[in-house]
């Protein structure tokens, strides 16, 4: 068993101890993931993008973006739990087509054609 | 190497063959993950909570649902790269975190106090 | 002079005042508007949608609504205010939009097409 | 009547016409307001901080930023409406507020405690 198994076993049984399930169905896990990334999202708000290395890296801010990261995780893995999903085979695949949808010489070095969309 | 250590390597290998490294600063990945997070929500918008477990097996949205599951992860995994964080060490530390913070005796059945956040 | 524009010129003082223009250039505007549109969606994240509208009216979390609903609205004047964009003219257009988009004698009672997107 | 109440009336025939109050519970219209939110944070995921404001009046972009600031607009109107909320009322005592959690001579040029949450 790999560590992301075995911490998808720990967050099943976190959850079937406090009998959560009926609250976490896709919808709300949806909600939770996107409320999760918005707090994220937050700790960057006023950081111009040239200091956005260096800030994560601070003390403070980066515990903080440490535990939204937590959370982000946290609520992807139970929302594929729900739902049935394998996180790592939806990202190999998401991968496989960014590939062919962005050949590299074609996009190296733009932005203007949005990666990963 | 475990299958996320592998999917790492491969996601570090495709921004390095793209040059993209120059627009992944942690800000503009924190945008990429939470606009993926949106675009997520989205599919789950008109679903009522006591539809949604069948309506991510339905095959159309089921596809859409895996992968925007896979560019949710991708942006996370990502993030974690570049600020040299561990994903699965983070969702732990979180886990451990919410365990004391909302103990199994007190919230069981109960939503009012929100978890995970 | 009607209450938008007035609160518009009282925004424009208010960051005037703070001399927070330097950090409200429209990106860090359109991550603040999507992170308290983050913490508005949090506000419902575990209401079931056939109760939603009775907890919108319950006294403490009507007033977080009602807060968050002030963080977006305020979030969207600040970034209309930046990049010169009248905000009801805006929305009129999309609606011009969405009337052709969705005809009613189409849609009527459906939600699979999505609305407003 | 001013402009916004206008508007108001509209939205809510173009809501009546399509018979889609049952799909606009308060949860719902939260989901809608932040994936829309979501999409205009994606026009400027990889402009940087000092590219933002002329990246907000390039023709296509431009037009394309109005189009989600529509949006964004109309979803927080039909929540606003739903719930029976003023939205200029909440955007008015939530500056109220941060008249005073950010007073101008302490706040003055910093961004390290984040404005406007």
């Amino acid at each position: 068993m790999d560590q992301l198994q075995d911490l998808q076993a720990q967050l099943r049984q976190f959850v079937a101890e406090r009998d959560w399930q009926q609250f976490h169905d896709p919808k709300n896990l949806a909600m939770l993931l996107a409320s999760e990334a918005g707090e994220l999202l937050a700790e960057y708000r006023w950081v111009p993008n040239d200091q956005a290395d260096a800030a994560s890296q601070e003390g403070e801010r980066r515990a903080r973006i440490l535990s939204e990261v937590g959370d982000v995780g946290i609520a992807l893995l139970l929302l594929c739990q729900r739902i049935d999903a394998d996180p790592v085979a939806a990202m190999r695949a998401k991968l496989e087509i960014n590939r062919t949808r962005y050949p590299a010489d074609v996009v190296r070095g733009k932005s203007d054609r949005p990666p990963l969309k």
